[in-house]
């Protein structure tokens, strides 16, 4: 017998969209029913991983040039798919993701306008053929999520843009889940939350079926 | 009259062939003769990208992912181009690099043997066509230069690299001034230090003449 490949799942959205909530219901569920997984997030995942996260987030002086954030974030991510995210799923086990390249189309792509075509290359590049085998889009207009975000803390680099650019990080991240809507589900997040918790459930168990009887 | 963009210079070479001495004799030289100059260096050359130096340099417990180590170097490349070595060019001034792309291709692509291809576009990603107006390779056997690095202190992630690693590295180098003489000056580093001036000061004396009488 083969051992299979664990699921991977990544939980995407913008600001205050609960993200950390939702995280803790999804390992939770996982837990109830004996599933291994590793959770873990990007940027980072690993130490050398983590300290790009530090140097990404941090705000500083320095006007930081778009092309070497993108590079940043792909350096962190290679270590981080080689390090961790690959042998774990090789291992058989699933890995749940706070976060992952579409965050990159999203913020990078959608946020800073970066050229799409770029980030695609440097996907393929990083990851091969291998992407998440659902995303899980947590979706909330902007307007909301920076009031719920607001009272979490001081803002990083990136919570301290301005409205517009949370606009069109949502409008490429719901771009992207249009795109290819067997890979994405979007989970209204202003909904109660008892209600998107049923929707990650459903979701899950769909996973579950998935990784029994794969295509 | 337009302003005349600076020369853009890179100093290269191996471990111990006798980078630092020599970046001294070549600004030592452009301030004799009252040319403005920056004198920067790579991986680095801002405070971000010598925060991403110190990752790439530092020896640790993990592995570092080869692809992962490439993006950050080009990630550092892109905000130092970006935020020193662009504007100074602009501004006329020469700028005198402690290495650059060329070093890339030896370490990452001879030394980790990393497809030169990826390398490519990488550099043409950050660099458009930018490139060094003159490379002066100082080229030495590593087995020389082994010895004579040894003596200047604790060894960081690449200079605890093996032998045949720093070969590699040679090889590499020596391979893009053969594919490119008209860009490269490859200076034996193994001749007397007044020998090896002499030839730096005659390659700068060139650069001036192509300063005021650009093709």
């Amino acid at each position: 017998m083969t051992l299979q490949r664990g699921r991977f799942i990544a939980l995407e959205g913008g600001e205050g969209v609960g993200k950390s909530t939702n995280l803790r219901f999804v390992t939770d569920w996982l837990e109830a029913r004996g599933i291994p997984y590793v959770q873990t997030r990007e940027p980072g995942g690993t130490p050398l991983a983590e300290e790009l996260r530090e140097l990404l987030l941090r705000k500083r002086e320095e006007a930081v040039d778009p092309t070497a954030e993108l590079l940043m974030i792909f350096a962190a991510r290679a270590q981080h798919l080689a390090r961790v995210i690959e042998p774990a799923l090789a291992r058989g086990e699933w890995v749940i993701c706070d976060r992952f390249t579409d965050a990159t189309y999203a913020y990078q792509g959608g946020g800073r306008e970066l050229d799409r075509a770029l980030i695609a290359q440097l996907e393929q590049t990083v990851q091969g053929d291998l992407r998440p085998d659902r995303v899980l889009l947590l979706d909330l207009d902007p307007d909301a999520g920076l009031q719920r975000a607001a009272s979490t803390g001081a803002a990083d680099r990136f919570e301290s843009e301005q409205l517009a650019f949370f606009q069109r990080v949502r409008a490429a991240y719901l771009q992207r889940a249009g795109s290819a809507p067997e890979r994405y589900a979007v989970i209204d997040a202003g909904r109660p939350l008892e209600e998107v918790q049923r929707r990650l459930g459903s979701e899950l168990e769909k996973q579950i079926s998935r990784a029994r009887d794969p295509e």
